[in-house]
């Protein structure tokens, strides 16, 4: 298979004219890339989380470019030109944004907080306004009205399918695509690597965020993620 | 008179009910005040362009805090709470726009660019968008619209007053207060501080980056463009 682009946690390999497959890897990556490890197991976990999330918001009318599983670590997906934009979605603040503005971890955000980065590895992800979307000409303001509505649709499904199973949404990332019909779906994963999720409880945080700042095992928070799904 | 707020470069004085006064220090500062000078006469020079482009402004009907100049170095300004968003209008890329985006240093902006930055001296000014504007609470939506509409037309204003004496606006940032009737003024100041100007011929850059980056003697710059203002 022609390896189309690698990246930090996926390779995304070309297949047929509609689709690629994308491999999920075990790696695992923070700070840029600065810290790095290898967890057995992660990209399959990572997928099947992101496979039951896909397909949960298919069945609420979300486009994904998610097709089927087709092994423990890859994915049949449609064919999507990305759109450099990065869509987050915060509930409570957290990680960069307590940073940047000086909030207080766990701050509820009410309404929820939509920001725009651009996807730039050299330029480390940078935070941008509409206008800078334009400026960059990265998609239309029309598409970013569309990600923007998207990805607050998506976070209303997501929060209460994981409330349902105790566990706090209080971020995620997501990516666009563009189909050859002009549609934008999403890309990409839906996964603790993209998304902050705390058990609601214990308040003990699940995702990435063991890793960058050394609060658990990974793996261990993950698979309670992905055994908590499924035992639902 | 007692000191309400001493700022990097000017120092503001509680006077009477409706008014303050501004004195100019010759302190230059850049990089988060890592970098630091006094340069006699700074003062002088800065509040003399200021006092010319308020008054310019004020003639074009933009409404400013400049009342009158008081002494050399100081100026009664009219009372006004500052809002602590900065308004940046960009011609041509130059300093943090390149670097954050990746944009070469010149690039035309058309239109131009206006960002929005978070007046905070503890977390850097960070860039931010009306939704932050929002969050943090620091003006209404209207606000933030008057101020945008009033900094693109002082940058009509003043890329005409400056390209007629041969020098080009490249950027400048703008800060705004509320009075107590609820119009929204400029306040602080306009001058080659807070404008990058560069002459239109040769390229000189004769505001304040010739500090940051060495680039020259920063009385002579900011002589040239008080001087060609005079004659002109």
């Amino acid at each position: 298979m022609k390896k189309l682009y690698e990246g930090k946690a996926k390779i995304v390999y070309e297949n047929d004219d509609d689709t690629y497959i994308i491999k999920f890897k075990d790696d695992v990556t923070a700070f840029d890339a600065i810290k790095k490890a290898n967890i057995s197991e992660k990209g399959r976990i990572n997928l099947e989380i992101t496979s039951i999330v896909f397909e949960l918001l298919e069945k609420n009318n979300i486009k994904t470019h998610f097709i089927k599983k087709l092994s423990e670590n890859s994915m049949l997906v449609k064919k999507a030109k990305r759109l450099d934009v990065e869509v987050v979605v915060r509930n409570k603040a957290a990680g960069s944004l307590c940073k940047r503005l000086g909030i207080k971890e766990s701050t509820e955000l009410n309404p929820p907080l939509v920001e725009l980065f651009y996807k730039s590895d050299e330029l480390h992800d940078p935070l941008i306004c509409i206008e800078h979307v334009k400026l960059l000409n990265l998609c239309s303001e029309e598409d970013v009205s569309i990600m923007k509505q998207t990805a607050l649709k998506v976070n209303d499904i997501l929060k209460a399918f994981f409330d349902n199973i105790n566990i706090e949404l209080i971020d995620f990332k997501l990516e666009f695509g563009k189909t050859k019909e002009g549609d934008i779906i999403l890309i990409d994963e839906i996964s603790p690597d993209s998304c902050r999720l705390w058990d609601k409880t214990t308040k003990e945080k699940l995702d990435k965020d063991r890793f960058r700042f050394d609060l658990g095992d990974l793996k261990e928070g993950y698979l309670k993620i992905l055994n908590s799904i499924r035992s639902s």
